[in-house]
């Protein structure tokens, strides 16, 4: 059983090592992942999406050459389990989701992703081993297109000013005082340290 | 000079590998990551936030346990190159943003930051030293308390549906159907693949 170039065995390393624990959601992910790449061109530039804030972000960061920061890589939380890989200049790609109409056979899963029981009911090695014995078997797959905003085009570069309120950089296009000082800052500071 | 535990160049040659570039926001995301934990107690559980997509997530991610996918670093994009660790259950912690007051000492930063110079005529060499040799004094390290929202607290287990719409799994908060139906869908299907 391979995860794109790796053995499971390597996958689940690199994903404790990133994510931290060797979640359910994860090797979901890996097998994923792997299958959007099964329906995909060999060759071509991919972006890509996650529809969940769970899990699939880091399946797609460590598989992919695909991040957050690197921008190849953005979260739209509709709140379902699917990823997409995209070609990035014409918004062609492959859409893969888990597809609860195929868990019926797999009551540790449907159970987990729909999740019907608190998580210490959970039997976690049996998760783990439907996951990998139900392979490709639970996912649907769509060719789909992105919507044009999602498309890479040619950039524009913004402009960025000093917030008069904060005397931080932010982009002009904002307004006249940044987002954080219009309301969107995270939080409220105590104390300006010296540095 | 060390960025947390790694010498500079390890920290370059793990950026080029998950980030795929030495990119000047991640060298400058990896100064801010280890002077936010200078400030920081030893020991303690934090979570994070990124006021911006561009790098500092990916800085984030690969100096501390928290990634997009565990939920441990959030995205809240204010426009500001600032990032905060915080203490998980009292919201408490300390925020790192680089200062454009400080900048005038360093040109090629200042250039960089405010995006006053097309990418193409931008010494990226240059850049890259002045970003080494001015260390940390062109940070602001901030004190602050994350907004409630942020802190965790016990666990509320959602409940999941079916979409009667596209027959996916979803947050039953959502409302009668998923978000992506709802209109958040990143794209269109043009055909249902057999797997």
């Amino acid at each position: 059983m391979k995860i794109r170039s790796y053995t499971y065995e390597e996958y689940i390393d690199m994903v404790k090592s990133f994510h931290g624990y060797a979640a359910p959601g994860m090797v979901i992910g890996g097998f994923m992942v792997d299958l959007a790449y099964q329906h995909l061109p060999k060759e071509g530039l991919f972006d890509s999406v996650s529809e969940t804030p769970a899990c699939l972000p880091d399946a797609i960061q460590l598989l992919t050459p695909c991040t957050i920061g690197n921008g190849w890589l953005r979260v739209i939380d509709t709140g379902r389990f699917a990823l997409i890989l995209y070609e990035k200049t014409q918004g062609e790609g492959i859409r893969v989701f888990l597809d609860p109409a195929r868990l019926p056979a797999w009551p540790e899963i449907k159970s987990w992703y729909l999740k019907l029981k608190p998580k210490k009911e959970q039997d976690f090695q049996l998760l783990i081993e439907q996951i990998k014995q139900a392979g490709s078997s639970i996912y649907g797959v769509q060719r789909v297109k992105v919507k044009p905003q999602l498309i890479t085009g040619k950039k524009h570069r913004n402009e960025f000013t000093i917030c008069p309120s904060c005397g931080e950089s932010y982009p002009v296009d904002d307004g006249e005082i940044c987002r954080g000082c219009a309301g969107a800052s995270p939080c409220t500071v105590s104390e300006t340290l010296v540095n």
